[in-house]
């Protein structure tokens, strides 16, 4: 495999269709910024539906806008599934999300093509499917069009919630135009690919990462309570509800030496104060808590360590505080013979792949609790992701498209189906 | 003097003034919150404008919204001004500012009773003031209208000043009705009262505190620079500026330790982060650090510590923090003479009175720049401000309005003028 970075003089169809998409929401250093149901959003969608069309996919949208490419082939059998979402963080990277939603395109015209040709013999329909709102930045929770689609979230809820003016994720994707009234299509397999976010596939030099199973995160708010009052008071007198904030930021970020080494991730990731002025100690504050380890007892020891410290601070800066969970996410495997077939795929594509665990969340860990799934990963430069400067060499972006596309060809044949009850485990 | 908290079946004048006043911007915890050119501040003022008609004075409002009620009885002659500002911060206290400007309208009203009698010989102009925006929550800089006035802030860039939604002083001016035309009265002297910002007239039993000087304030922003990453990033590849920011936000508490006791506050009293979502560790985040001592040595090293830190924290965490300053407004007196003035008067009303520093702001540190100015405080409840259990005993609010009015009375008669240079000093 040639490792480059020189720009190619003509590039591939791929690639265009990733210089097409990069485009909507891009920011002036490289990244895109394309939060759920924006314009932004609503662009790349349409750029999306577009290629559909071209490549004779019949586009459909459910009722929260997760979007649909359909080839049907085999009438009233289910489907494959493969995709990931088009939203992207704030001043985030192009690939997080999009490249495994381009992908999924790209391996469905090809699969389509072998289909046509005659050499590949499907037993499932396909569609490419573009979630709604993995991010959760505008519109909490993450992961959301996906845990709608397997049972994880309530449609309703969903569509009540809304983001910081106000706005519904209803009246946002009628703004958008895509609250749609199409039933999604039933899965009968489930494929993804991302980029890693992390290091081991750059650092090992392998194009291809097999996902086995993910870290389980624990999500929480901890709200202190404090009592408002002039800069000029005593510090005696003070209940400074971002005092003991900042002591929390501290105290979260120390649970990761008290865990055993690089077994545990600690992140306060948002924290809201108010009434955050100049000249008034703050009276309240509001922070995310985000810890994440493969192991659930490291994890468990965490969370008992925050309880504890939490109370501590609330002593110790004459404030209160309260935790409230927000989401736990456990532990748990891939299915085997997911990875074991993507193994299998790999090696007769000539591809190098390592077998690994995502300390990250995927739509495909909602998709796994309802069909059989693969995870599959291509490696991000110097591991960054949620960042502009997000990248991959073009070589292992190609790769993962052959990669995908091979997986997905297995799936339609109907190489990975397993009784429901079965892919929770 | 009896002190009680009974209610009084018959409220004075300026109790039933206070109840009305206390309405506009009320909230459901007995405060208010009226910020500056707001539709609450806009409410206070039009009612005030009424209530100088009532009694005879000419409402004039400059050209940056500061409103004056003018009683001319020397043609030709300057004014005494006496007020503070109706303005509030977000959920704050009833007699903040308020109470200062409520308390001027009625020493205005003796005053020109005593006139209108003949017992007192004007030599002076008088106006009663509400400056402006003093607590600069919704517009930054604080105190603007009397720093406009005193030539401390430039007019033309204090009315292209934005709030948070983009909107200008002049803009927000504009659609209260309070962007004025008027020439500013001349002042020959200026008198405030206010609500202590501490507990020593309380702990004292002492209704009149009489300030000799204030403390020296330093205001900082320091603004973190660090890298967006996904949650689930190594610990070690990371550049959390939020975790910088916890880490600043103890330094600067730990400051007050390092000082000798009870001569140093700090504060972080606002902080701003990027992206601030769930899933994103920070890649920027400002910090408002508010630094008081009466010692200029003691603040000096404090900034001279706080700097050493900042430098320390971007080494610590992989960030880059820049400190900016925004103001220093140094420890000066009052003018001894006013000092003086206020001593005797307060014998004369069979007042207790004590001499104090304050620690806060007011608008008569601009005003003693460009007129001898008397500042005058009031006890207030366990030292509460920017609280919206701020309070202060009905007998020390009306012991506080006969000081006023007798220390206005004086200041009419011309009792308190100095060369306009020995005013600074």
């Amino acid at each position: 495999m040639t490792r480059s970075t020189a720009p190619t003089t003509s590039r591939s169809p791929f690639l265009r269709d990733f210089d097409a998409l990069s485009g909507f929401g891009a920011t002036s250093r490289g990244g895109v910024h394309r939060e759920a149901a924006t314009e932004a959003d609503r662009e790349a969608r349409d750029w999306l539906a577009g290629r559909f069309a071209e490549i004779g996919l019949e586009a459909r949208v459910d009722s929260v806008g997760n979007l649909f490419g359909c080839a049907d082939w085999v009438p009233g059998a289910p489907y494959v599934l493969v995709g990931s979402h088009l939203d992207s963080q704030p001043t985030a990277g192009r690939l997080d999300g999009a490249y495994g939603v381009l992908s999924a395109l790209h391996a469905a015209d090809r699969v389509r093509d072998e289909v046509a040709a005659g050499s590949l013999q499907p037993t499932l329909n396909l569609a490419v499917v573009d979630w709604f709102n993995e991010e959760g930045s505008r519109f909490w929770p993450s992961v959301m069009g996906s845990g709608v689609y397997a049972g994880i979230l309530n449609a309703a809820s969903v569509l009540d919630t809304r983001d910081a003016d106000g706005i519904s994720v209803r009246e946002a994707l009628e703004m958008i135009g895509y609250l749609g009234r199409n039933e999604a299509p039933r899965a009968a397999a489930y494929a993804e690919i991302h980029i890693e976010q992390g290091r081991e596939l750059e650092e090992a030099e392998v194009p291809i990462g097999i996902v086995t199973g993910n870290w389980s995160t624990a999500k929480l708010l901890v709200r202190v309570h404090g009592e408002q009052a002039h800069t000029a008071s005593l510090m005696a007198d003070r209940h400074d509800a971002l005092l003991a904030a900042g002591a929390l930021v501290m105290a979260v970020n120390d649970l990761v030496d008290a865990a055993p080494a690089g077994e545990l991730l600690t992140t306060v990731s948002r924290l809201d104060t108010y009434p955050n002025v100049p000249g008034v100690v703050t009276s309240h504050a509001t922070l995310h808590v985000d810890l994440r380890s493969a192991d659930a007892e490291v994890l468990n020891a965490a969370l008992d360590a925050l309880r504890t410290g939490a109370d501590a601070l609330g002593e110790r800066f004459g404030v209160r505080a309260t935790l409230e969970g927000l989401s736990v996410r456990p532990a748990l495997p891939y299915p085997p013979e997911g990875v074991a077939l993507a193994e299998e795929v790999a090696t007769r594509c000539g591809l190098a792949s390592r077998r690994l665990l995502t300390r990250a969340g995927h739509d495909s860990i909602a998709m796994r609790a309802v069909a059989p799934t693969v995870m599959l990963f291509v490696p991000s430069r110097d591991g960054l992701s949620h960042h502009e400067r997000e990248d991959t060499l073009e070589d292992d972006l190609e790769s993962g498209v052959d990669m995908l596309s091979a997986v997905v060809a297995r799936l339609v044949a109907g190489d990975l189906t397993m009784p429901a009850e079965e892919t929770r485990s």
